[in-house]
């Protein structure tokens, strides 16, 4: 009778984990998730603000137990429904194979921290992996097919985005070294090496423009402009591969669209 | 025979304010009220400027005043035929309605600070909140119509652009997280918590780059080169998508037109 | 005799002024004042630079009077042979319209500064407006051919354009607005008015970011976030735009070449 | 026999060199070069950077060597097979052709510096010549073919991008003239020429905004500010095009593509 009883709740659980509920829902399970994430996800972000810190230090620590238990609640469900997922397998080599599952240690990752805080002080700064919860987020069923047409678009196209990038790549060294020869006597400290003139020349290209690095010398300034207009290229190139690999990629999702409607 | 008389001056400054006369022109009434509320909005703006207020303060106050008063005429006119219109109900009622419709609250939130401004000066600084007059040239039909197959290009993407976004938050969140491990340390200051690292982060992909806040470590740079150029896509990608949208949706409208000669 | 080979000259200067030779190529006359627009251009800028007007002034001025006189000889042709040319209708009249049309006003002022010179060093500042002569490159008529093209995909998203330009002016206004009652107390120097603020709102959306006015305060920090981020739009949009419009008229020249050839 | 053997290595070599094996796949011999190309692009950067030369010079120069020892093998494996290869022509005209080659000039430029370092170590700066192997990595006949639709998408539009360019230098010479007329006097240091203002406009069109050199006066911040909001299209009017550009192309591509299947 417990055993059944047991048994309807496991697959009740297991549903609600891998979000198979009719009408293609969010099940309640996974959004009380998302919310507990992006909630421990600002305030982890927040606690490394000192001023927050030394304020509200005592109830963020709270609220870390509490979203730590939760997750802990979260993990041990996953686990013991995991064996009903094929991809695991069954029995007890389902629950070792789910434990050694990407997804399953990113969740330990974000947990972990908060244990380990009361051993040692030292390890709270560990409270920063939390943000591997992030990670969780691409989980929900309705974003991946989202991803789908996304990524086709993008994945259409590697080899023209290969080119761009390889044009990004050629403007970096090529602005680097011209920018090496002018500007390293003059400005050493900016310009005295090729490394330190990849550093301006990706914040030239990328139009970022920081306006730490800026070259003096006229030659400096004439190689600097040409940069910063076949930096346009550096964005333009790419946007414009992109345009027609999401046009491409609507249509296709369009016309098969049509397709199963008829 | 007035109240007849009265009837059709009403019949006609309500087709003024719907702008549904012939040709598709836009009434003389709403030409007027257009000019009324850029000039109000430019005045406003310049108003702020000390050394403006110190010269010409006079000559402000007596264009607000003029300015005041012709929107309060606007709105009696507005008020008076609003049960005309068949949203908001007869008689009474509709002007109920109307008083309470969030156009007509911007109305008197544009118009109450200059007549609040004679019971006390403190309440002059609400000036400011004329500005919500700018929501009032979105009324104009033309812009409505064209305003129609714009928003249906960014509503059918709604799913991509949101992957985009989701994108953007991950790459700010990402970086900033690198970013803070990285420099805290070094710039307390200018990196020392993650949401510091955010603004960063933000005006980095974004491509701003302010210069307020740069890294100076050498792996700091590195993160920085990369985050400036992922930073590509935070631009690109929505690129993508909105030329795909707008080239789809501009492709209806022509069918559409297209038909409607036929 | 003579008249008659007058007439001859003058009827070959004007095919090589309006430039209908065969094989569509420029004519010798046209390529002969591009190339000494160009260079009257390129010294007229670097002139203004005080160390090489202190170094090769004498020179400069030289070259000047070169230009200048061959510019004369230039608007002596066009004036002569402008009766030929329809728009300008026959004889003293043709010769009047042509001296009042904007493209001959051009040429004198472009040549103007030169002769005032003599009179009066104090014109000299007036070389500058022989970069009005920028205006002249435009006559080429390759140029003017593939500029159609052009104009028409640009022309056709007219509308679309005015509604992104709505978002750019109202996301400046919003943040500027939003910007002066967070920073204006703090940074009065750098945020005390609107206009100021506005400053800030335009170099932030359109991504230039120089830096010179920067937020300090919290809030206002996030609405320089948002800000940036909203500016994604502000390019993101009409370069949408105008991806889809030039596929749009690339498709309509590619259909209109074909049925030419047909 | 050894004639033979010599023969059926060079065959072989050649094979490799050339690399039309199997498959489509890169050979061994092209991989290992692409492999050393890239480590001595790396290392010449690296080794710019003082502090690395200081601490790790012995080591960079024994792998300088190293690779230069690599490259004259590679160099004289070329030599030795280009006969073969029907551009050159046979026997010793071939080599000599091959010699005279911009890419074998290349190699001999890139591997030349290690070996005048022994005569005078002056002539050790000459490394930075070695960067001009990035250009040796366009070699790979992947690469190539992908360029071929790409460069296609962008030679289709010339006519368009030199517009776009048009209007960019139109841009950037009138605001630089209006800057020069404005801040000239205020800011002699930054503006005092029409070549300073163009560096100026430059940073401001490709929006990326060093800022070293920004107005002060109100009207030269007019002018910044309409330059700016222009310099919109100095992105989006390219962009536009590239995206029209490649959907074109890649239209094509699969047209021809479905055919060749057929």
């Amino acid at each position: 009778m417990i055993v059944d009883a047991m048994r309807r709740i496991r697959q009740r659980l297991y549903r609600q984990v891998v979000d198979t509920g009719p009408k293609q829902r969010t099940s309640a399970f996974n959004r009380i998730i998302a919310a507990a994430i992006i909630i421990s996800i600002f305030f982890s972000i927040v606690a490394t603000e000192e001023a927050i810190q030394a304020k509200y230090g005592d109830h963020l620590i709270r609220l870390d137990w509490i979203i730590a238990i939760l997750f802990c609640i979260e993990y041990c469900i996953r686990l013991w429904v995991s064996p009903l997922d094929g991809r695991y397998g069954k029995g007890i080599r389902g629950i070792v194979n789910y434990v050694l599952s990407p997804l399953a240690m990113i969740d330990v990752i974000a947990i972990l921290p908060t244990f380990l805080g009361i051993i040692s002080p030292e390890l709270y700064t560990l409270r920063v992996f939390r943000l591997v919860r992030i990670g969780k987020i691409g989980r929900s069923r309705r974003f991946k097919e989202g991803l789908y047409y996304f990524n086709q678009a993008i994945k259409s196209k590697t080899q023209e985005l290969q080119i761009s990038a390889t044009y990004t790549l050629m403007l970096v060294l090529l602005s680097s070294t011209f920018m090496y020869l002018t500007e390293s006597k003059v400005q050493p400290e900016l310009f005295g090496s090729i490394p330190r003139c990849i550093w301006w020349a990706i914040m030239t290209v990328t139009t970022v423009g920081y306006g730490d690095a800026i070259p003096v010398t006229g030659l400096g300034k004439v190689i600097a402009s040409a940069t910063a207009l076949m930096g346009i290229g550096v964005i333009a190139i790419p946007v414009g591969i992109l345009a027609a690999g999401f046009s491409e990629s609507f249509r296709k999702k369009r016309i098969e669209n049509e397709q199963t409607v008829q």
